[in-house]
């Protein structure tokens, strides 16, 4: 038997258990009773799927499984990729008691998670992540959607799942560039939420990147527990959840005006969290630390040249934005963030430039 | 000053009023405390914008507002719809801050409401309905959704307005043939929840029909109130709403197997609720007086001629079908339903033979 922590999402009747372990996959957590009575559609992609898409439908017993593979990447979280899993659902006959479970990284679980909530209104939703960024960000919380050519996740749906499943051992396959892109996220949560976990990450990212399991147990469980209390305060980012965004105004910007793809998702996170760490006017000290931590976790530290205007525009789109102006989440110091629409304009202007002219 | 009632659907913090009253459009109720603070997005269709959205403009004041003229029928009631109203969105740079105003019949509320829903994850929404049938039933309640190839209303989302705001006023200038397809949900709601206000159609059918303001008030005020109600009670279908599903799970079927928009959805319901009739084994002067005044309302009466197994296989793609049976709302007597699946399977074949032979 596998041993595992159970971290819960307190949201009332839609509560659900975060199950954290090494070898989940092979059993040691029965599911079943966070399965729905009907039919099951495994959304995986061509990577996972040949990876552990067997060992999930082992779980489910006797049950009719079909598996989708989708194709990899962040280009591809688009309706009509939502489409296709919709077309799937149709296609063997799923029902309102039908599940869906998302079987790998963030697009997965975005979109599978996206046609969940769609699908007759709502069906149910287990996510099993497979990389760090879903494993400590992701899959936890409810929010799911798609890209379009508008903005970064500007279609999609709060939905939360019934259970999220996180096998460690399948961290084993992922490759350095994507498991140091999960990273940033985990350095997120030290610097909004926790200066204590931020200096253990300073400590321990070599652990990490060496896929030590118990530091990667003690990571992704600090990241699910800040997460999980967080999204039980503040479900629909009316307020604290704004939080869990820092870095990623700047990022989504990046990952946008780059292609969706080009640069994972945590690398445009890491170089945005250092721009509002400048933009924030924190201690040079303090700046400093993230910086080399993103260094040490093998991120990059430098926005890719955009053009100002362009980066401007790109942040408009932001969900966080209200007609009059940007919002961005800002640090009081490691481990103390906000939100304001209230920050120096010309520290921003200085701040874009500085990306335009590539320094 | 236009005389009006308001009802609250009481859904917590998110519950809001149906306003009811003749005239509406002209001003008489303030909707400013019912709209956030960004820019505003009319969504209506070529039949209705030219009729009343310079009207609803008007309500809006000084604020940016512009209108979407979708194309008009339940045809177009897809997902390439909902992208043309989510482009448009991006286009007029809504943020998180928008309102979406849907101003129309069932299909525009429905496609407004679910773009609604998954832009940015949910932005405010306003329904203005202008046809009896949604003004009656589609309006209220936070179902939104859109046709697939494999079912009617199969994409969707439960995502509740701010504010609906009925001008009866608004019905002057719809069609016979639509003002009648409403009547079968407005009979719905005697059939399966009270006999009183099923006994006082039979007597005011007429004035309906010949568009008297002060029928058509008591009869859209009843239906909502009940409406009202149940969703208060199960606002996502969890039990009783279900009820509100009469004849439908047979209209349903018609609809798609005929191609949605050749029979309206009022005109599938009519029949699909004698069918449903048929099938409770209530008394056969009950079933008479339902199909009196079914006929009374201009309604069909006998199903189109599909083949016994199309129509069990689309009923089979119903929402409330789980993976073994198909679920049906039957009646225990006029004014009182219940859901089921326990019901005569040979009765159940002897109705689908009677369609397929076009008896």
């Amino acid at each position: 038997m596998a041993d595992h922590k159970i971290l819960t999402v307190d949201l009332g009747d839609r509560s659900y258990p975060i199950v954290i372990g090494r070898g989940l996959l092979q059993g040691g957590f029965d599911i079943e009773p966070y399965l729905s009575s009907g039919s099951c559609l495994i959304v995986s992609n061509e990577t996972v799927a040949p990876l552990y898409a067997a060992q999930v439908k082992a779980l489910l017993g006797d049950r009719e499984c079909h598996v989708l593979q989708l194709p990899d990447g962040e280009s591809f979280k688009t309706m009509a990729t939502v489409q296709l899993v919709i077309d799937e659902l149709v296609a063997i006959g799923a029902k309102r008691d039908a599940n869906v479970i998302a079987l790998g990284g963030g697009v997965v679980g975005d979109i599978a998670g996206f046609a969940a909530a769609c699908y007759m209104r709502g069906v149910s939703l287990i996510q099993i992540p497979t990389t760090l960024l879903a494993q400590v960000d992701s899959s936890v919380g409810g929010k799911t959607g798609v890209n379009h050519e508008g903005g970064k996740n500007l279609i999609g749906a709060f939905y939360q799942p019934r259970l999220v499943l996180i096998d460690t051992e399948t961290l084993s396959t992922l490759s350095d560039r994507e498991l140091s892109a999960g990273t940033a996220e985990i350095i997120k949560y030290g610097a909004i939420a926790d200066a204590e976990f931020f200096s253990w990450l300073e400590q321990r990212m070599d652990g990490i990147l060496q896929r030590d399991p118990d530091a990667l147990t003690v990571a992704i469980t600090a990241c699910c527990e800040i997460k999980a209390k967080i999204v039980a305060q503040d479900e629909r980012e009316a307020g604290k959840r704004a939080l869990l965004n820092f870095g990623h105004t700047f990022g989504h910007a990046i990952e946008m005006s780059m292609g969706y793809g080009e640069w994972l998702h945590g690398e445009a996170v890491a170089v945005g969290m250092l721009m509002a760490a400048q933009l924030s006017g924190i201690d040079a000290s303090e700046r400093t630390r993230l910086k080399q931590l993103l260094v040490a976790a093998g991120l990059p530290t430098s926005p890719p040249p955009i053009k100002a205007d362009v980066f401007r525009q790109a942040m408009s789109l932001d969900k966080k934005a209200t007609a009059k102006s940007l919002k961005f989440v800002l640090l009081k110091a490691l481990g103390d963030a906000f939100v304001t629409t209230d920050y120096p304009q010309s520290t921003l202007g200085e701040i874009l430039d500085a990306a335009d002219s590539g320094s």
